[in-house]
């Protein structure tokens, strides 16, 4: 953390996790020096343990150090224990098993890194990932599974930017029942967003973030603009002294506008919040009670989720999703049979097709993400337009739910990479999955 | 709220809730005017609707307004979206049903309130007492079931000084084992509690209340030691001129003396969290890991529980449970059966026994509740001493659990009503419990 803070960063610090799921770090600092996987092992480092906790084994929300690295191997799978959250019912009935059988030659295979010459096992690529828990779907199977660092089969991870694709997921689905006109102006929906530079921008382009917002997320920048969003959606109280918006939405009415809306895709978590706010008002539900309703109650979910909210109670619906690895994959698998569960059509199969053909790679291409050559986004998903049609959500430090309908293949995999920007992880996960994915193309032609 | 309030008492405010589930108002405020259970319905008053809720209707922990009647109807089903918590895992297994066979005599059935002349109906009291969450279990079966207010049968509710009883269950079940040795002075756990009111009284004097504290829960004197504890335990972050004790169990090693230990009962939460830290210190495990571990994984539990935490990560031992209405059936059904739960021993039985047996009916007398004669208190359980030796957890606003072995039954009730005293709600609470149980006496013998 910068040395010379203004006092708004300074206050902003105990609401920094409220971003980093959001946070798009163009340039990964890799060459930086970390700890292993394993020096960084939170057990290991015995971070909150003991009655009370040593000073320095200590993490705390008031002063940021919960999510500061190596701490934040711990708090990833207890977000929760630093910050209010709402809770998502998965209701009371008995979870819907999914059915195991672990191909242990998963682990063995080799795929080579980006810009690597030399060969690396998918084993081997968790560790360099950091990965808390890693999941393989094949055909609606689990082929693998693997827990690591605070996480385990019935603990939850924070999701960070994969709650996006949530958010995205649900105003699909509102589209396609016909609740949601993608057409519509905002301002349909949440007349606040007059003034702000949302007032002339349609849901559509809120769902495939193309609007023109003049918002920052350069941490060094003291003037940047996360840092006043990050101030407002804090859940603690507010300095005597605080004049700002209070609350995501109310943020969100004083965005200004930068540039046009239509023209080019701009990664800016606040799409995600100003779209959560049109599909509450569009439903008379917030995104966690929605959630629940339409989805997790209906999966057979082994654990509730959860949502960080703001002092106001709001779900932070760009990154504030905390969930089970195996109920992602459920979530995975709902999307890759086309919205069906157990012959079950949970969401109408023309939102998934929506989102699964993806947006304008031209608009994509604009924002310059120079590793992700032909991708585009749609409906708050990341498309990869490959050969084998994958598309995938992605939050910081290496969350993601990684979508391959011709391998049949729902990946999962939850991580408290030191680098939040994925930038750092991808080129040890992209081709990492590819390499799983042409395998499990070879087990079923052999099946 | 008093008018004039001390800078302590101020910043104290927003951390009330963690004290309230513990308070012992002498005087119940029986005589001021509350809106009725109707006109107070959380619903009805529209807490926290809306995107954002109105001013009128938001409820904040900052301000401490989220803690105040009637804003508290909607608040003790919500615990968790006003401050951290952490989770006590059910595990991910599927749930154990009840069996229900819901008998609608039950609300029919009439009781003559204390100091009342007129008969009243189980129906009308539950409205009397704000009830939110009535279960009563008749031989393990649901005979009775309602919900009201913001709770419902997948929702959880504060179990506030119920809470005590699961701590005191802990420790004597640990007892039982063998794992701590009752009459060991509370140093040999805790050494850091040395110096402080602890430092010469043993665990069976904390675990039945008849330690002698300088402590004083009297909110309207600001030289209360509550106002201290409070801003201790506040999961809030600290004011930068605040140098009182952080967290806790920090707070306990500063409590003094007044009076001596073993002489009387005096119901002070403060011995609660100093049992919790024993235990933790005994087994290595807080008590939420524990009760997880020995308690919620084993009966089938329908929901997750979970406690409120201080800015250490501390659960709240004295007073911070939040669980399902049926999950406190499951639990008061395992201590009705001797710790047997479908034919395993999940409590030693003699643990159980120590609980039923009670304490010393002297020493509860000189706490002087006079409405309470010939009660005891024992490992954190309210014993009635009754003709049917029936025992009760008990937390202010109208939580309990309570079971009468002579008709084999546990009635489990949560509440908010607005007075947190249980002098308010008694004399409308305890003859009902007593009508019920003869009821199912009656239906027993005509089986």
């Amino acid at each position: 953390m910068n040395s010379k803070v203004s006092p708004l960063q300074k206050y902003s610090r105990a609401a920094l996790a409220v971003l980093l799921g959001c946070a798009l770090w163009e340039t990964a600092q890799a060459s930086e020096e970390f700890l292993s996987a394993k020096d960084s092992d939170p057990y290991r480092l015995g971070w909150m343990q003991g009655f009370p906790p040593k000073p320095e084994q200590l993490l705390k929300s008031a002063d940021g150090s919960f999510f500061t690295f190596p701490g934040l191997r711990y708090s990833v799978s207890h977000m929760r224990e630093f910050m209010p959250t709402t809770n998502v019912s998965r209701g009371i009935g008995a979870p819907s098993p999914l059915p195991k059988q672990q191909d242990d030659a998963i682990g063995e295979l080799e795929f080579v890194p980006w810009n690597a010459t030399e060969p690396m096992t998918i084993f081997d690529s968790l560790d360099a990932n950091y990965t808390d828990g890693f999941l393989v779907l094949h055909n609606g199977k689990i082929v693998f599974e693997h827990y690591a660092g605070a996480l385990a089969e019935d603990k939850k991870h924070a999701a960070m930017s994969v709650t996006k694709s949530f958010t995205g997921t649900l105003a699909a689905m509102l589209v396609a029942e016909g609740r949601l006109d993608e057409e519509a102006l905002v301002t349909t929906y949440v007349p606040e967003l007059k003034d702000s530079a949302f007032g002339d921008a349609t849901v559509r382009q809120l769902m495939d973030m193309t609007t023109g917002l003049q918002y920052s997320e350069d941490y060094a920048d003291p003037n940047a603009e996360v840092w006043e969003y990050s101030a407002a959606g804090s859940p603690w109280p507010k300095p005597d002294d605080y004049k700002g918006p209070e609350g995501y939405f109310e943020y969100l009415t004083q965005v200004k506008k930068h540039g046009e809306h239509g023209e080019a895709f701009g990664y800016k978590t606040i799409n995600s919040d100003a779209l959560g706010w049109v599909i509450a008002r569009a439903t008379n539900q917030s995104v966690d009670e929605l959630l629940s309703e339409k989805i997790w109650r209906r999966l057979g979910m082994e654990q509730d989720a959860y949502y960080q909210v703001d002092s106001l109670g709001t779900p932070f619906a760009g990154g504030g999703l905390s969930a089970g690895l195996r109920d992602m994959g459920r979530f995975g698998e709902l999307i890759r049979n086309q919205g069906q569960w157990q012959g079950e059509q949970i969401i109408p199969a023309a939102a998934i097709a929506d989102i699964q053909q993806g947006g304008n790679p031209e608009d994509f291409a604009k924002a310059g993400y120079d590793k992700l050559t032909g991708w585009s986004y749609r409906n708050m998903w990341w498309v990869t337009h490959n050969a084998n049609g994958a598309f995938a959500a992605r939050g910081v430090h290496g969350q993601t739910i990684y979508i391959d309908p011709t391998a049949n293949m729902v990946l999962v995999r939850f991580a408290s990479h030191p680098v939040a920007a994925n930038g750092a992880n991808d080129p040890t996960s992209l081709p990492a999955y590819q390499a799983i994915a042409d395998y499990l193309i070879t087990q079923s032609t052999e099946e």
